[in-house]
């Protein structure tokens, strides 16, 4: 089983009361793929007349799951979401595939909708089979168990190495009408950008067609989930989906179908900020992780050459024991620059720690002070801020430390 | 100073004795650069004639010594190559330009040669002012020291957080003349390739013209240092420089011009197995390592995707973490596959640890003997096999584990 571990020292303090969402209700269960004494299914039934979108890992080794939710996306009438931990149903070849057909029939049945209505996660142990017949006995009791609340439980039942279940909510007015955005995600190892990453869900009673649903998820996913890394392993299984159930209509909110129609600013940005929240949430619970390192790059040649140098830093293994070590070691952040690639002049380059300028145009700065440094690095967050003096490029990602618990944690896994 | 740990248990068994090569002398001084109670300066004398080649780290910002050695390849007739441990005189701006034009400088009036005959590194701390004035007391003492043996303490001054001196030595026919190749090497962490991997040297008094020697260089590299990761971390002073001195030709060795010269066979072999021996020797000094693995890729589309495969692999913290606790985790491997963003198909993968096979065709090998694998993990030195049932690409990289102690030692090396 998944390691006894305290929860991690960058948890949020306070953990929101998510609301109840018009046209959702949620339900879990505890199947006993690989758990003892805790949930491991989790259900989201959907009204019908609700949209999906969602983003998946780049891997070229997707799981059986990812590859269901990509098949049935087109075109879907989504009505239930189904999410175990404790087994990622990856790398699992046929018996994979057959898991997840067994499994959304099953669902289907209990429901009452067609299998390719259900959408399907799994995450956990890599290359298992997924004993997906222990999902015979929960099924009907998830869906008349299902409810309104219950945000933290559902949250809890996906997690696996995580700390601490990772919840937001936000609301905006579209048109004059209240809208809800609920959300929460489960992550904590085996996570890098070029992907959704692993396991997170937003829900929202909006009426925004899929095709303004799928835009408005593509968007905010390049500044959250992908803008975060703890080890720059991508998952096999990183899903990102989002839920419409359109509920709010009969409150008065307008029907959308284009992410460009004007309605959308203030969902626009609640949405982007359930999903920053989420995100961060993952960073503050990186496995060993005792600090949230946010790295800025600003000067670069473009945006995306920004992107790369921040990767690179926030990846660098002895950039991130530096920052366990509470070491201000600026020496690895030019060595991290330095490998990335991109275009870097080590004669123009300045580099701060919360705010302390420790080196200016290719030296260390004349006033550099070890102690206020220090300081700095004993916070359990930190900004990390490169300037590249060469053009205009920025971008910032998350990242976290990369500590001895780490290892641990990973060592023994499996085990 | 450098964290005193003890000799990596993949320490080689047996140190072979390096026998004096003609044209060339050795020395070593303790300057007092950073570590107390050893030495920290090599000194390598060449008699007039000599030839060097070079190749250095891709990072975009090098060390001044790397800019330096660079400067100074074209029409070289090198005459000594100085090295320091305990500050890399890397990211020092034009005080770092500063003390390699000394440093060079005082070199060259203790030996009696131009400032531009004298090629430079150092390797330890990035950032700090290398105190280059130290060296005055030093260097008249290391030219009259100087003498054709000791070549295990010239690879002992120039360790940081190695655990044991790296030397290697072979000897090969050139026309009937015997001729041989000495080298050493450093380097423990921020090892990753695209780059001639931190610091290593070789020798030899076979009369090779430098274009000759440069062009087998850059050919033995990709094979060598460039096939080995510690962390991914590449340096900023990464520097392979071969020199020859040529004073084999006096008992009758052909002069080479040419490295496509049919005489160069049995040299060729000879320089390519000290390469090799000196990298796989970085790789069993790893930082922390307990474990040697060897990553075996073949299937692949062409060579340079199996080499980026075995590279997503053997950077892979989750792959080196699992070593580490000796768990044959081939689900992480599949997912190293998978974001490596090479051509792969998970239905035509197979896996194995040690000879055992543990994954075919997209899942878990039927026949799956969990204590055979176990057994293997145990070893110190494991081979890790990935056939992707493509092409006929194939390439095979060096790495290590990624144990607690790798974390110790980069967390607290620099306070």
């Amino acid at each position: 089983m998944a390691p006894s571990v305290p929860v991690s020292p960058l948890a949020p303090k306070n953990v929101p009361t998510l609301p109840a969402l018009d046209g959702l209700r949620l339900a879990t269960a505890a199947a006993g793929i690989r758990y003892a004494g805790r949930t491991d299914v989790l259900m989201a039934l959907f009204d019908a007349g609700t949209t999906a979108a969602g983003v998946f890992t780049k891997s070229k080794c997707p799981s059986a799951p990812v590859e269901w939710c990509r098949e049935k996306l087109k075109g879907a009438a989504p009505r239930a979401l189904v999410v175990n931990s404790g087994n990622a149903n990856a790398f699992t070849g046929k018996t994979g595939r057959q898991a997840c057909k067994f499994t959304a029939e099953i669902a289907a049945k209990a429901v009452g909708c067609k299998p390719s209505d259900i959408f399907l996660a799994s995450t956990g142990v890599i290359g298992e089979p997924l004993p997906a017949e222990k999902f015979n006995g929960v099924m009907d009791q998830l869906v008349s168990d299902a409810r309104a609340d219950g945000w933290l439980e559902a949250a809890q039942a996906i997690m696996t190495t995580d700390t601490f279940p990772k919840v937001a909510t936000a609301t905006a007015k579209l048109g004059n009408t209240k809208v809800t955005i609920n959300g929460f995600a489960k992550g904590a190892g085996m996570i890098a950008p070029d992907m959704a990453t692993m396991l997170a869900y937003v829900f929202t009673d909006a009426p925004i067609g899929a095709a303004a649903l799928q835009a408005l998820l593509k968007e905010a996913v390049g500044s959250t989930f992908n803008a975060v890394t703890i080890d720059g392993d991508t998952s096999t299984s990183d899903t990102l989906m989002a839920f419409a159930t359109g509920a709010a209509a009969k409150r008065g909110a307008p029907r959308i179908v284009r992410a460009s129609d004007p309605r959308l600013t203030a969902f626009r940005k609640a949405f982007h900020d359930v999903l920053a929240n989420l995100a961060e949430q993952v960073a503050r619970d990186g496995e060993g992780a005792r600090k949230l390192v946010e790295i800025k790059v600003e000067g670069a040649t473009s945006d995306a050459s920004a992107r790369r140098i921040a990767m690179s830093i926030a990846n660098s293994p002895l950039v991130k024991t530096a920052f366990a070590g509470e070491d201000a070691n600026w020496g690895r952040v030019v060595m991290a620059v330095g490998k990335a690639g991109e275009p870097a002049d080590r004669d123009k380059l300045s580099i701060w720690f919360g705010g302390i300028r420790v080196a200016h145009k290719g030296a260390r700065d004349p006033g550099y002070d070890e102690a206020a440094v220090s300081a700095v690095m004993k916070k359990p967050e930190i900004t990390l801020k490169v300037a590249l003096g060469l053009g205009k490029g920025r971008d910032r990602v998350l990242t976290c430390d990369l500590t001895k618990e780490y290892v641990a944690i990973n060592g023994d896994y499996r085990s």
